[in-house]
């Protein structure tokens, strides 16, 4: 037979919100939000980018980052991600950042952490890793807004010293990159 | 046709973990794991608790807290979620906590936050509710674990003054109450 899938929307009985249901087999596709954990993480003066191997944003630079698993926490989440992409052991010291993207349902938990050793690499969702000063972090190659916010978020910290956890700058969700670059492509987040 | 959805286990071609797929469409269920919004509110000393109306642990007080919606942020969910349960209006002040619950895949957001006015009143998921000094808190009947962690740590917050995103209480995961108690159902995180 042919594979169809939830791809009918229609308010199920007894709820209140349109699903994809499939009309093959009756199945009711909840959507949730999804949830990526990434960190900032710091070699002395030096921060951890990633040049992303996948698409969206293929070539641009990123934090690590990536959806939260099943059964994970999220410090494990953010060390797994920092492990996989960059091959790179972090400790993490806090809780940095919560964003919300709404137009695509994300949020995002970004720590702050301090790499364990200089020694990163690339891993397979990488082109290639690299630890930054701030006045050499590849700026107008940046994958997406909210490593914008995290970067600037983390500088503020070194700063300020406030622990408290920061969030979305004011009337931005995501939606273009903060210094207003609005090419194709510069307008999506993703992982 | 009987309806049957995805209740097959099995490694999708070019995925490294296993997946539910509906043996009679094809269709792959990713499941990811959910998020949870809540808030510690008070007016002056008093905290707001729900009773519950629904299970899981029905007739059990908690905070007023649920699932994240699709395009929603954390902090919009944090105010819906105590309108609907509470009809309270809140002025959140910044993150208390981040849980994990990974046996359940879960991930929490608890918020510090005011209310506007010391007006609540039942919504539709809740018994009753109300508004709780420290000591008249209702400790034998909460709901989940997760609700004392954050009212501990709400106290905490209010004796130390210090604003980073609390976790887990050491060793904790959600598998049961911090006091020990492992009723029927004492062990289950729900929303």
């Amino acid at each position: 037979m042919t594979a169809r899938g939830p791809i009918v929307v229609t308010i199920p009985e007894g709820d209140n919100r349109e699903r994809l249901t499939c009309p093959d087999c009756g199945f009711i596709n909840y959507e949730n939000p999804k949830i990526v954990v990434g960190s900032v993480a710091a070699w002395e003066d030096r921060i951890l980018l990633c040049r992303r191997a996948i698409e969206p944003r293929r070539g641009f630079w990123t934090l690590p980052a990536g959806y939260l698993e099943l059964n994970e926490t999220t410090d494990a989440s953010a060390a797994r991600e920092a492990l996989e992409e960059a091959c790179a052991e972090i400790a993490i010291e806090g809780l940095l950042a919560v964003y919300s993207v709404p137009r695509i349902s994300q949020i995002q938990l970004i720590y702050r952490a301090r790499l364990v050793s200089p020694n990163v690499a690339a891993g397979e969702e990488s082109l290639e890793v690299g630890l930054f000063r701030w006045e050499e972090i590849p700026w107008k190659d940046i994958a997406f807004p909210s490593v914008h916010w995290a970067l600037n978020h983390f500088r503020d910290f070194r700063s300020d010293g406030d622990t408290a956890a920061r969030t979305n700058p004011p009337g931005e969700l995501g939606n273009a990159t903060p210094d207003g670059h609005r090419g194709p492509g510069r307008a999506t987040e993703g992982v």
